[in-house]
């Protein structure tokens, strides 16, 4: 039966049967020591004999742990069997038992099926999966349904731009941009709280550290709320939430990297500012008069969140409705929404806000955006028939995942990132 | 507050405030009563003035709880305050409170934001929710990782056949079949053993019971297996895990549709039989020759498991090279596979088995169906750098609903079903 790496060091002086891709060779003559690696960690076998292998190479191994204070984790194993599952050619593309720094983004995404094997990008992908735990666990203790709904939409109905069109049979359909509609749907049909994790897709040219043209995308969607005060509370209690587990069940993944999550409770002092104040705390933070809030902005917010509430987390919220999507929910005097974004570290990880749920109302707010009924097409049903008072937002799994490990681009958190020139591996 | 139409029973004789939708109006004169409906179920209120609202509306209700042996759950409300949060229009395209039955599989996909509505058909998306959970906890429980891989491929990796086309900025890609080369390529990166719940797409023409174009699949892949065994073993434990939650939590869900599952360990008790040794069991059963084991020869392999093994859950193994994709891993005498199918109550819901990891055997197999390694992009490329023995098998979400609520049509577990013709809504 096979031993883990990690648990080797559990089993001195007894004999063990481990699995793994060779990681690093040192030949010294009379003795070799051969780091295996597999999903657990690392061990070090100790060979009195010539080595036949090269790095990467599959092997199973048996032998007998021996304790050694230089071996990671304080045992090794010296083997009395070794079976070869699968060589691995002399030449490798990228060396895997290097740091990834040392070669370009393009070389580690060019050979993915390598570099995916670095113990630092590997560990990229472990807390991924994490995050994806963490974010519908705390989904389904708040009682949320999980969707998966269609990506293939017959309209464009986010605004009509940015789509990428498919072959669909004698028609042309397009791929989602995120669950917006269909997720209002499904809220409007009763199941009241739902989420979903699921792919967007953006058909956005720029080639940006922040941006990726196919995403995952960590969609809620809530009835009977009518503030936006309602979701961002929310939200603040599932960062804290995810951040807590992170930071109690990932301490490997945030060491690799040199990263850590804000503390428990943090994330529910997030402060929640004006679109007009974040817009003078940028002024007051750079000293430069601002007409957007950019990502240089972004940036400065976070610094005086962190400053001045103690956490790198930053509500904007009362933006201008022309800012927005046609489907915000509008303030009182018409100007502004119900909408908002979180800042996390200088990047927005995250739009909301109520949405318009009166039928009268998507009438008159969508020639203010140059859009008209049936463009929208089965989408304006569903406030014909009752839809109750609803919102939500989104967040960017890669750009979360970027974030916490604290990534220069949000593409290494894709384990095969599609940019406008990338489309293989 | 709000309080859950379930939880009102609870309240007996205090003041409540519950929301939902308006499921029925029973209008005798002197005393009308109205189902409220909401996520978790319905109650009753009992109004004495008269209903100036219609079926659906969405209404936020206070008033006092009163016991009424004949009001579902034995308590009913009666109302001291009524707010209308949002009309329905008088005239319901498909009446939410009657059964789907008496609708048209048409009619309600085409007016799915109210046939989502009703609860029966709610009721499958409850379940669905709850699916995904049991097979990612049991996965996770069992050491696995969960990715999320690229839906945008640049060649037609599985055949080439049956796959839409996206145009991709400059290029032309295709939606992906199913994560099959890039599951692989992670097991080979070191992840070792990982799942994935992603949409996949088939641009068959054919329009069928069985048959959807984009659907959800649940799919696993492990490394350090050598044979199919070890698979069928291992999903036949995740069967038993997810029967046996779904008895245990989701007895509403079964009851709306009339239906059950498998006990504790029934699944775990299911028969493997050969590609061979199910032809005879088919010709015995339906007393036909047998030529390939098509739906109405799965349904007769069922009754034979059910009736000899006790479960209606049947692995085929053993199945001929020819049958199987070009990445199966071939028997010692290169005739068959290490491949399985999985039929539950007739139909095939799981396709897995090892795969050729080897690069020499990859070669040798790739000419003898028509196929190039230049034709595979980088997928070659995983078996050149220590690839070692895996497998896995994937799950179609939509086929496991169906199966266990017994719908009629794979299409009715998914909420915005796609097909040759429907793209809407």
């Amino acid at each position: 039966m096979r031993t883990l790496a990690q648990d080797v060091p559990k089993q001195l002086d007894r004999e063990v049967e481990v699995s793994g891709w060779v990681h690093r060779i040192r030949e010294l003559g009379q003795v070799n020591f051969v780091l295996l690696r597999d999903r657990s960690g690392m061990v070090q076998l100790v060979f009195n004999e010539k080595i036949d292998f090269t790095p990467e190479t599959v092997l199973t191994v048996s032998g007998t742990v021996k304790a050694n204070e230089k071996a990671p984790g304080g045992a090794e194993i010296h083997p009395s069997k070794v079976e070869v599952l699968a060589r691995a050619d002399i030449n490798l593309p990228v060396q895997v038992n290097q740091d990834p720094d040392k070669y370009p983004l393009e070389v580690l995404f060019d050979n993915r099926f390598l570099s995916l094997r670095m113990p630092k990008i590997r560990a990229i992908f472990q807390l991924q999966s994490s995050l994806l735990k963490y974010l519908s666990d705390f989904m389904r203790q708040e009682d949320f349904f999980e969707t998966k709904t269609t990506k293939l939409v017959g309209t464009g109905a986010e605004g009509g731009t940015g789509l990428f069109s498919v072959d669909y049979f004698e028609n042309k359909v397009y791929l989602a941009q995120s669950p917006q509609l269909y997720k209002q749907t499904m809220i409007s049909t009763g199941l009241e709280r739902v989420f979903e994790i699921s792919h967007a897709y953006r058909a956005e040219k720029h080639d940006t550290p922040r941006h990726i043209n196919e995403y995952v995308s960590f969609d809620v969607e809530m009835a009977f709320i009518e503030s936006d005060q309602e979701l961002m509370e929310f939200e603040a209690r599932l960062m804290d939430y995810v951040f807590t587990q992170v930071g109690e069940k990932n301490k490997a993944e945030l060491e690799l990297w040199n990263a850590s999550v804000p503390g428990p409770g943090a994330a529910l002092k997030a402060p929640i500012v004006g679109h007009d104040e974040a817009k003078d705390i940028i002024t007051k933070v750079t000293g430069k008069k601002v007409f957007e809030i950019n990502p240089e902005g972004e940036r400065a917010l976070s610094d005086w969140a962190l400053a001045n509430h103690g956490v790198d987390l930053v509500f904007i919220n009362d933006w201008p409705r022309k800012k927005r999507a046609w489907y915000s929910y509008p303030s009182a005097d018409g100007t502004k929404t119900l909408a908002f974004d979180l800042i996390f570290r200088g990047l927005e990880i995250t739009s909301g806000g109520r949405r318009i749920n009166d039928y009268a109302m998507l009438q008159d707010a969508l020639p203010k955006f140059g859009m008209t009924e049936e463009g929208l097409g089965f989408y304006p049903q569903i406030f014909r028939y009752g839809c109750p008072p609803h919102g939500g937002f989104a967040i960017g799994v890669e750009r979360l995942t970027q974030k916490i490990l604290g990534l220069a681009n949000v593409k290494e958190a894709s384990p095969f990132p599609r940019d406008r020139k990338r489309i293989a591996p």
